[in-house]
């Protein structure tokens, strides 16, 4: 199997995680895939996006302990998808597209686990973006034309949605650390320098891997 | 009060955070503290060395909480020193000398809740430095002299002891990645290169604050 350099970026609501990994992408000139990879998901499974879209959602157990439990029955030696909660069928759905493009080419993806997806590929850079509060919020109501008296509550929750998300699905922390090679408060640097961080941290770790 | 660009180290135990730090202080040519943090607490305060060092223990409750709660009786607007436990008066006469070595000359210090000590400092770069088991293990068996058999232990408890210090401290959650402006894998890199990427980072958040 094919190992290519793969960028994966976690981030922070409102940190410029985005932007910052689509500044990197074109840098190093390789593909970036965010709102994308939903689109190809869904094309390829027939699923409509918007479901894809929202699949970020509370749970109250973990996809690994279900799996672990045997609450699914097997069919060819993989969980039966059909007895799977939407969510579950959607997350495999999304993780074989994110491993297949990896693949593919060399690229930058934007959260969906891609970091815990692509575990096993040692060319994977895992970058994880957070920022102030101040700036985040600054970000929400120019990006994302969010009311200021409403951005405090949707920075809040989208977080606490991504890292629902992001536990249920693989057993980490979100936000700690050790899950990630590198991680920036972009609050610091700005988007743009923030996006060289990243790049010269790429490039230093491909002449590693050499 | 004047306020020196100052770096923070904070680091799991063998992931070089100490080396990287000495690295990047010698390459910015600023002064580098760790044990000499002690040494000078250890002088002016005429509490023997060995006290400071063995600090970092499991404490029930948070300094914050004693304070908050009025647990400690107030002389001239400041909590009395001397009702406190020996660990918690230990925590502040170092904190003292952190902020006036911070006052002093720029410097890059490791460990000992600096991030958080100097937390209004606007011209701190807080670094978290971790890496990966095997990496660590290394280290632990060629840096410290450890047996094998004894590396995984060492490490977690250590690990375990600088988060149970750092959380009581601060009430932050040691090694989350918002706590700190740059967090680096250094097995990814290794020690010299994280010391560049720290050194370029700093660089550059220098030219941000102008």
């Amino acid at each position: 199997m094919k190992n290519n350099f793969v960028i994966t970026i976690s981030r922070q609501f409102g940190s410029g995680g985005r932007e910052i990994g689509r500044l990197a992408a074109e840098a190093l000139g390789i593909k970036y895939y965010d709102n994308e990879l939903i689109t190809i998901a869904a094309k390829e499974s027939g699923i409509a996006p918007e479901l894809f879209e929202n699949a970020e959602k509370t749970a109250s157990n973990s996809l690994l302990y279900s799996l672990a439990m045997g609450t699914y029955s097997m069919v060819g030696g993989v969980p039966s998808m059909l007895e799977m909660p939407l969510n579950d069928r959607l997350f495999l759905i999304q993780s074989d597209v994110i491993k297949r493009l990896a693949q593919e080419s060399p690229c930058v993806i934007i959260g969906r686990c891609a970091d815990y997806v692509l575990r096993d590929n040692p060319n994977c850079l895992n970058v994880f973006i957070h920022a102030d509060l101040e700036n985040r919020i600054k970000r929400a109501t120019s990006s994302y034309n969010l009311p200021l008296a409403k951005c405090d509550d949707v920075i809040q929750k989208t977080d606490k949605k991504r890292a629902t998300y992001y536990n249920y699905y693989t057993s980490r922390k979100w936000g700690r650390s050790e899950n990630y090679d590198l991680c920036i408060n972009s609050s610091c640097l700005g988007v743009a320098k923030s996006a060289e961080v990243i790049v010269d941290f790429a490039k230093i770790k491909q002449t590693q891997l050499v």
